[in-house]
């Protein structure tokens, strides 16, 4: 298949691009607002793979131009910048197009991270309301731990949860999920069931502040 | 330590009784709105106890009197009954008693189930507000999966999470539930993080009713 992952510069971004590149044959294309910068992330992630022996091709596009004809769109940017992100690229999404989304509304105060959803009740929900009609969205990978997922000499060992209505759509994204070498993937139902699944992100983020040896703390369901 | 289950008689409740009961030498008293269910039920796990060669005493009372004297209050009812059960109680709280939530609330539709906090935030908010000034609140317990817990032939490897304002509280919970075999803690920071924490248990009933093989499902942070 092939993935397309806008935000594909940032960290959980550069974490799924390598991890596909790595284990699976999927094809990846990095996508950013700006073609320079995703065209040099994409350098850099050809080059962490040449030196693991992995010879492949990512290529790095402007938005529009990597999300067309993906399969795959993976919206990995901050919540704030997913509507003008969807907009940019709307006009290449269709109902063959599986949109992604991993990302997680939260705010910061003294206390730590808080789950801070739109007014739709999720990002997820934001971006099934904000794509084209038919186009299908899932949510995926908001509770993975980023740094050991960009880390290839790290095993992950993590489970990571999907949402979503489109039942084939969902399917896939599993079965992409699970193509990652030590991903375990589980369903976590419909959209509506989105806000428990993003929300683990913040409490995450508040272990990680508050306990020692969980820096880049990740989940298992069991 | 005195240890008081209010709500002793349901699933939690249970489980947290056999566990310390079992596992520690620490007192366990349950409690009930009705004295004879509360007795009925401590002799149940007496003998649960005893036919694993536990001798153990675990006194059943009514809900006052239960909590008279304790060190740990658990408060294992449902959220709706909370604040009443707090005001059954208030009488024997004081600043050397701890008071523990272990509930959430929530709401179930055709999608599954959802966080449902109250007003101020979460259930954990609302006994801090509930209870006399200066009883000290902890969150714990909520993400326990009820079945291995009541379980005692089931070898936990489970996490649970601890939030509260009060440190040297929180300190004694964390030490309490650590006594559990197979129990891991971690701190979630302070009642403004009970939320993330909270929303936890219906992200568990979603999982359960999504996946095979998930049926009692727990979770570890790693």
């Amino acid at each position: 298949m092939r993935i397309a992952l806008l935000g594909g510069t940032g960290d959980i971004g550069e974490g799924l691009a390598l991890r596909w590149a790595y284990d699976t044959n999927h094809e990846v294309v990095v996508g950013s607002r700006d073609p320079d910068k995703a065209r040099a992330k994409a350098e850099e992630y050809e080059t962490e793979l040449d030196s693991r022996g992995v010879d492949c091709k990512i290529t790095g596009f402007e938005n529009e131009m990597a999300a067309d004809r993906a399969d795959v769109v993976v919206f990995a940017v901050p919540p704030y910048h997913i509507r003008g992100v969807i907009e940019d690229v709307a006009g290449v999404l269709d109902d063959d197009t599986i949109v992604v989304t991993p990302a997680v509304g939260m705010n910061r105060d003294d206390d730590g991270m808080h789950y801070s959803p739109p007014n739709v009740g999720s990002v997820t929900a934001l971006v099934r309301d904000t794509v084209p009609d038919a186009v299908p969205v899932v949510g995926a990978f908001h509770n993975l731990a980023a740094d050991r997922l960009a880390n290839l000499d790290v095993e992950l060992a993590l489970d990571t949860l999907v949402v979503g209505d489109d039942l084939d759509a969902k399917d896939i994204v599993v079965r992409l999920a699970t193509d990652i070498d030590g991903l375990t993937v589980h369903d976590a139902g419909g959209i509506a069931n989105a806000p428990e699944v993003e929300s683990l992100t913040p409490l995450l983020i508040n272990l990680a502040m508050n306990n020692d040896g969980l820096h880049d703390v990740g989940i298992t369901f069991h």
